[in-house]
Parts: C-alpha cells; sequence; structure tokens
C-alpha cells in the first residue's frame, strides 16, 4: 500500500485511487481530473532528444499482446489492420458506474468515470503523422466518428475529447504515430465556454459565429489556406505561437456528421498545414484537438465543429498560469503568411 | 527589417512589433498579450540541466550596469542593496500611452500598454528563493507592495500582476532569484473569473468565499499550515500536483494594504512552505502569483487577496490545452499530508 507508484524525487510515493474523480473549482467554476492512473505511463519520451525506442514498441505490427484488444480496426487491402483502436492502458477515466457529482461543503466532485481509448494511426513505426498519406490522415479522422457514433447510445457521456500529443515537449510519452479518445461524463470548461460564446453571438445577430468569422478572416492577414470543404487560419487572440484552427466552410455542429464528401479533404488539408509547420519550424512538437457539440445535442445552427492545432514552441510561465493570460510572442499576422507560403510551396 | 529575432527552426524569424498588443479572444472572451519583445530574452536557462550561468550574471553586486537604473532599493545594514527593483530589459509590455482597445470585425484589441518590472531579490548569485532568512523574503514582498501602492496614482494600470519563475522548468530564463511585476491595463481572466465567483459568493450567503474556505478547510485533508496572520492549504480542485494557496487569516481584499503586523510572518510562511516543498521533492520548478484586488477599487468584503504557488511537476498535453481541464495526477490530500510532515519536520 504505501509502496506507491513513484512522483518526483525520492522521497514521495503516489497512492493509487479506487477511482479517478472530477472536481470542480468552486470559485472559477472549472473542472480538473484528479487520476493517479497516468502516473504508470511508459515515458519512452521523458526527454525530447531521445527519440530511440528502446523496449519494443506496444503500437507495432506484430506487438498487439502489448495492448489491450482493438475496439476497432481499419484494414488495408490484404486485410491486415491499418488503424487500431485499443482501450489506454493507463486511463485517465474508468468506465465504472455513472458520474454522479456530490457537494461537499464548498466543493463539487465525484467519480471520473469514462471511456480513453487510443488510436494506433499506422502499424510500422512511424513518428510523424504528416509523414501518412492524405488518405490514411482521413481514414484515422473517420475513426474517431466511428467511435464517437458507436458510443452516442450510452447516456453517460457527455463529451468526446479527442486529441494528439506529437513530442515529448507535447506530451507525448510514445513515438509511434497515436491519438487518443476520451470521452467524459461532463462539458469540459474550453467547450462550455465556447457554446456560451457562440450562444451569445447568434442571440445577438440570429448567425454562426464561425460562419461569421470565415467570412471575416477569408481576406485578411490571419488566412492560411483553403480547399473545397475546409478552411484555416490563425486566430486572432492565438494563445500560442502559429496556434491554428481548421473549419468545415459550410456549417456543421457534430464533427462525426459531416456530410460523406468532406472527409477525403479533410485529411487533404491537414496534411497540407501539419507538412507546412513542418518544413517551416522542422518537426515542431505540437498538440490537436477536436472541438465538437456535447455528444447528446442535436445539430446546432450557432456552434460549428473545429479543429485546434497547437504548437508547443514556447515555456508557459507564472504569468500565464496566474492570470490566465497567455503570451505570444509571434504575431499570428506574421505566422500566417509565413505558413501560407510553406504550403504554396509544397502544392 | 527582414532580419527579425530567431525563432523555431532556421527559416522564420519574428519581426519585432511596434508595440505590444492586448487581443480579446471574441468567442470566449479570454484576453492574451501579443509581445516580441519577449524573444530578445537571454536564454540562460534554456536547459532544466545546465544551471552553471555563463556570461557576468546582469543581477549580481557589481553588474548594476547590466540593467536599467533601479526604481526602488531596499537597502543592507551597511547601505548596499539587498533587493532592487528594476525596469525589465524585455518588457512584456511598454509604458507608451494609454490601452485603448479598438473593434475590428469581431475582435478586440488595442496597444499593451503597461510597465514590467524585474525585482532582483539579493545581490549574490542566490539560484533558490528559499535559501533566504524569511526576513529576507518578507521584504521582498514588502517590495512588491511599495511598488504596487507607488504606482496606484496612474490611473492607466488596472492590475499588478506579481509572480515567480523559479527553475527554466517554469518559464525561468535567469538563475539569480527573481521575480517580476507587470502593470497590466485590463484585468486578467483568471483574475475576473475569481471576482465574480466570490461576488456570486457573496451574494448568495453575505460572507467571502475565501474566509469560508479556511473554516472547511482548516480540520480538513488538504490543510498543510498555520501562521499567526497566514493560512496555507492546496485547494480541491487544484490544477497541478503540490499546488498550494496562501491565504492571511483576516480578511483582507489587497495585498499591498495588509496590515503591518502580519508581514515578518508572511515571510516566514513562505519560508516554510518552499524549504518544505524543497526537500520533499528536490529543488521543483514553481511559479508563484499573487491575486489581489484591481488596483482602483475599494477595499472588498468579497475577495481576499492570495497566493498561489504552482509546482511545475508535469506535462500539459492536447486534453488540458484543449479542454481546459487539467488533469493532476496526485491527489490534493496527499500531497498535503506529505507536505505536513515536511514542514513539521522542520520546525
Amino acid at each position: 500500500m504505501d509502496d506507491g507508484i513513484p512522483f518526483w524525487g525520492s522521497k514521495f510515493r503516489v497512492r493509487p485511487m479506487a477511482m479517478p474523480e472530477l472536481r470542480k473549482d468552486p470559485l472559477v467554476e472549472r473542472w480538473i481530473l484528479v487520476s493517479t492512473d497516468r502516473l504508470g505511463r511508459p515515458q519512452e519520451l521523458a526527454e525530447p532528444e531521445s527519440m530511440e525506442s528502446t523496449d519494443p514498441c506496444p503500437f507495432c505490427a506484430g506487438n498487439e499482446h502489448l495492448t489491450q484488444g482493438a475496439v476497432l480496426t481499419v484494414p488495408d487491402e490484404s486485410g491486415r489492420w491499418r488503424i487500431r483502436v485499443v482501450p489506454n492502458l493507463f486511463p485517465a477515466m474508468r468506465d465504472v458506474g455513472a458520474f454522479q457529482p456530490k457537494r461537499q461543503g464548498l466543493h463539487l466532485g465525484g467519480a471520473g468515470t469514462g471511456i480513453h481509448e487510443v488510436i494506433v494511426e499506422a502499424p510500422q513505426h512511424e513518428r510523424h503523422f504528416a509523414n501518412l498519406p492524405p488518405g490514411h490522415i482521413s481514414d484515422v479522422f473517420r475513426a474517431y466518428a466511428a467511435r464517437i457514433s458507436h458510443v452516442r447510445s450510452d447516456a453517460r457521456w457527455r463529451y468526446p475529447v479527442v486529441f494528439k500529443n506529437s513530442g515529448a515537449a507535447a506530451g507525448a510519452s510514445l513515438e509511434h504515430v497515436h491519438s487518443q479518445l476520451v470521452l467524459t461524463p461532463h462539458v469540459p470548461p474550453e467547450i462550455e465556454a465556447e457554446l456560451r460564446g457562440s450562444q451569445n453571438h447568434f442571440q445577438q445577430t440570429g448567425r454562426c459565429f464561425f460562419c461569421d468569422l470565415i467570412e471575416q478572416e477569408r481576406a485578411g492577414p490571419r488566412f492560411v489556406m483553403e480547399s473545397s470543404h475546409y478552411f484555416v487560419y490563425m486566430p486572432f487572440a492565438g494563445r500560442f505561437p502559429f496556434e491554428l484552427c481548421v473549419l468545415p466552410r459550410s456549417h456543421c455542429s457534430h464533427f462525426d456528421r459531416q456530410p460523406s464528401e468532406t472527409w477525403n479533404d479533410l485529411g487533404a488539408t491537414l496534411s497540407d498545414v501539419l507538412n507546412g509547420l513542418r518544413t517551416g519550424l522542422e518537426e515542431p512538437p505540437y498538440n490537436y484537438v477536436i472541438h465538437t457539440m456535447p455528444l447528446s445535442e442535436p445539430e446546432s445552427a450557432h456552434f460549428h465543429w473545429h479543429v485546434e492545432i497547437i504548437p508547443r514552441l514556447n515555456n508557459i510561465g507564472g504569468f500565464e498560469w496566474g492570470t490566465g493570460c497567455n503570451i505570444n510572442t509571434v504575431p499570428p499576422e506574421q505566422a500566417a503568411a509565413f505558413l501560407r507560403e510553406m504550403v504554396r510551396q509544397r502544392n
């Protein structure tokens, strides 16, 4: 019991919790997740420099016995798996019971019940998502959508968080290309804020905020590229250097319900943008996250799904964490002009 | 002009902006600061391991010519400076004109006008704040208060952000003990959220949220320590492992207006806590930030100033940045029990 999981330094070890807990800060009304399970993760990428794998990679073809059984596989032409979705061995949340937050004096918290899956994006030990063919990238996003659609019937999950950590500085612990899906029993704070903002805009204007934004940014200095179905720009108030936003050009609130003819274009657009970043910034660590409507909500006229891409090129200090005001050292206009040129050179 | 400031990789350089800009995200109503000036900073601490200074340290006694002239000095017994406050050579904001945000379509932004000072906390090349005597730590906090009181007459500044970055992983670029004061023309998002929450609590209960919290947490598992005038605990929904909060026991909304008899105790309390962390976690990188009332506000019955201490022991990935929901891998109750014991052993 007192052995616990090693933490920072040699004196303190963490005792595993029976269940993760979702807790709400009563003052700023922000949810956080307390989860000791994440501490057991392999730290293959502890140092950004040590990109050589040591142990056998659990995500490589042939090592399927090192993960749990697949909940979804996408086959290649010869019937072998090309994309594989498996339960996360170190889940942030666990699929046990339902979320029933309880008040404890000023606090509100409850068991962090949810589902945490890993999307293994290729059978070979590929380290860079941007190396995959555009059609393959489309298939990865189709796999996200398939998983989201599949679990929608379980009323316990309110939100599907799809994200990628690429590179140690972006929080990745394994180098083999992969991304993650966490189904949460609550709507996360950032999504709540976006929903509130887009509802306000709709009430004031009768229009979707994102549709208006596309119109405003298309001719502007933060525009990056446009394909038949997608629009890419850098947000005016981006928190990070080279922060990007990828939006469908036609209004659509649920990521997994976008029209079938748009999927191929999504992979091609992401391939263009990620390869542009890669060429221009020499393999930057980055995250991406899909923002979509909460699971049980009907099609919405005010919210528009999108992908946030966050390169992780700067240090976050006390000013940022203490105030919630990030300092972005690269004007989005300069970053967009540079990336526009990088994308243009490729095409 | 096209030379610019080096950024990530070799192909992209940043052109210096004429002025920093504060920009508001129209959807989630969050301010960010775009500032190229911070890019020029020395990166003495680029790697956590390279703690040896190479160049002459601009903060050491004898090297005063490497900084701008002091705006405040606190002398020692022999009349030499013991604490020295100087303008930051790489200010996040500049003291030029007033903040007049303008709407640009959906966006709101304006010149990031403000003051950015560095508090050099000791004349010798001391790397660890916790090594300073408790009375010296008190004097550092008195120096913050003196600067805040001094600038209050300038109606352009709405908020004083006092923070420390200790260690490269916490955003420090120089190892000599120092902290920073940024006077901003806006109330930062996190403070706005706290003010909103504490106002709500006051309207519902007629009491200060923080006074209620002290009462609730005193006998609980997240209590760390208490001195004559200060109370230290770990927040129930702390975003980071070992996140701490230090509050005055008697209600007081403005940091710089706390009663004179409390200052000595503040240094002693911080010394206890920071040395406890240091002993228990082996020199963790950390930030602290003071949260206080906006400058021009009168004494408030609902807001209570406090210090947030944020050890920086974990990686932040796409889940956190994309959802605003941090994953804390160490239950605050376990962290508090450990730190309580570390503090007890010292006393």
